[in-house]
């Protein structure tokens, strides 16, 4: 520990975690120790890099409060947040992916019945939308419970519109019936961009990227005996499919809006729900 | 980009920032993206640790303020920060090695003459300082400014005591003689440990890590024709030299304290400055 310099200080630093009595946070920190002295040393980090560097995590730290969480919206651009649903909702060929949960979630969203409309007044295209719940064997999945959420015509979730106050619209809880199906009304949704106005945005514009991602429905679908499904249904068509701002496109999830010559749009399609404990 | 998993996401990042316009900014954050999702990849992360991860960042940006940088105390003990130095001031051998620079110096501090006291009343064992400056081939630098800063024997420096205000004590400018050398007297350093109140104290107390540096002293020499030095001096026989806790000891930089029969502790130290853009 006296002979600290470029080439010793990672197995000191490593050392200095001898006494860590969590196995687990002793093997997390080991690895992130690690690969941190080796970026510095892979970049030979200057010293004006590393003072940017401090400065830049200090304001995304600072830019977060009770309705924005900066540090999240980071790890979604640099693919951190979708490289962890991949690990860690790797599913059963077949089985629908999963994508990212995003911000805009929330618990008290209207409980509505099947074929209900749940734009509630939000500007957009009327649609309609039918989905089947299966499970990896093809058989309906009875009493699913099925939360959708998703952004109006202005690109926009009910929560970052001020004025709206705590009046919840474009989102809904439903129960899927017998046969797994349910069958409600809603906007077609639109490109939106993330937000930029802050440490996040900064570093899109420096780094040549733009902040948009392709439209999208959001589904979390609970159902005895299977496992969770949070994901996406992206519209086939989209500018921003293959460029998508937080990387949560999976081609399965894309899918072809239908425009029958009669009648709203219509987005259907089938969720196939991977069984409990499986991988 | 519409087929996101595990294994193909880490490109899809990277080729993101294509369009970068700063070749440099996208070496870094190319090396940073690699390094991000190995160290992910690595140790499985899950998203219960994900999420911890997001909340402990959080809370250190937002433990900063005006007199506190907690990302510079956490980059100082992952070893971050002593790399970063190390990699960037490489002195030639012979020459006196840099250390950490500390979050503790002040550009207001009094400037004293040579054979000054410069504790100011700072509580500590009386001790004399006798330093050379001199260049590679061993040759007195004339004209040297030196300045020195130093917590008190409560292991305070003066910017943490409130009651001080704006006094500054431990601490002063010098200009060396024209023979490159310096006499001044303070106090004897005391071993301290850093700021453990926040998300860093945390951090050291779940990893089983102590929060404390060895005693030392603050150096920073700027001389016309050399490299700016920035370093301390450690006191040989300190019990947390072998485990600083910013990991900022090293072997040359140690020093026996002189114990004269009559008269205070004796600190003598010769500093070799290297050439300038020599390395």
């Amino acid at each position: 520990m006296r002979n600290i310099d470029e080439s010793t200080i990672t197995e000191a630093v490593l050392r200095s975690f001898d006494s860590c009595p969590d196995p687990r946070l002793r093997t997390v920190l080991g690895a992130l120790v690690t690969h941190l002295h080796d970026f510095a040393r892979e970049v030979r980090l200057t010293e004006e890099e590393w003072a940017r560097g401090i400065d830049y995590l200090t304001r995304t730290g600072q830019k977060c409060n009770d309705v924005r969480q900066e540090f999240i919206l980071l790890s979604d651009v640099l693919g951190l947040s979708m490289l962890t649903i991949a690990m860690n909702h790797a599913k059963p060929p077949g089985a629908t992916e999963a994508t990212v949960f995003g911000p805009f979630y929330t618990h008290d969203a209207p409980v509505l019945q099947d074929g209900a409309d749940i734009a509630g007044g939000a500007p957009g295209e009327p649609l309609a939308v039918d989905v089947r719940i299966v499970s990896e064997d093809g058989q309906p999945v009875r009493d699913a419970r099925v939360d959708v959420w998703q952004a109006d015509d202005d690109g926009l979730y009910d929560v970052q519109i001020d004025a709206l106050g705590d009046r919840r619209r474009a989102r809904a809880t439903f129960r899927a019936d017998a046969q797994g199906r349910l069958r409600f009304r809603s906007i077609v949704p639109v490109a939106y961009p993330i937000p930029t106005d802050g440490p996040v945005g900064e570093l899109l514009g420096a780094g040549g990227r733009h902040p948009w991602r392709p439209a999208h429905m959001h589904f979390m679908i609970h159902a005895p005996g299977h496992q969770k499904l949070v994901t996406h249904l992206f519209l086939d068509g989209d500018r921003w499919l293959e460029s998508d701002a937080v990387f949560g496109v999976r081609s399965s999830l894309v899918v072809q809006l239908e425009r029958p010559a009669n009648g709203p749009a219509l987005l259907s399609h089938t969720f196939v729900l991977a069984q409990e404990h499986a991988r």
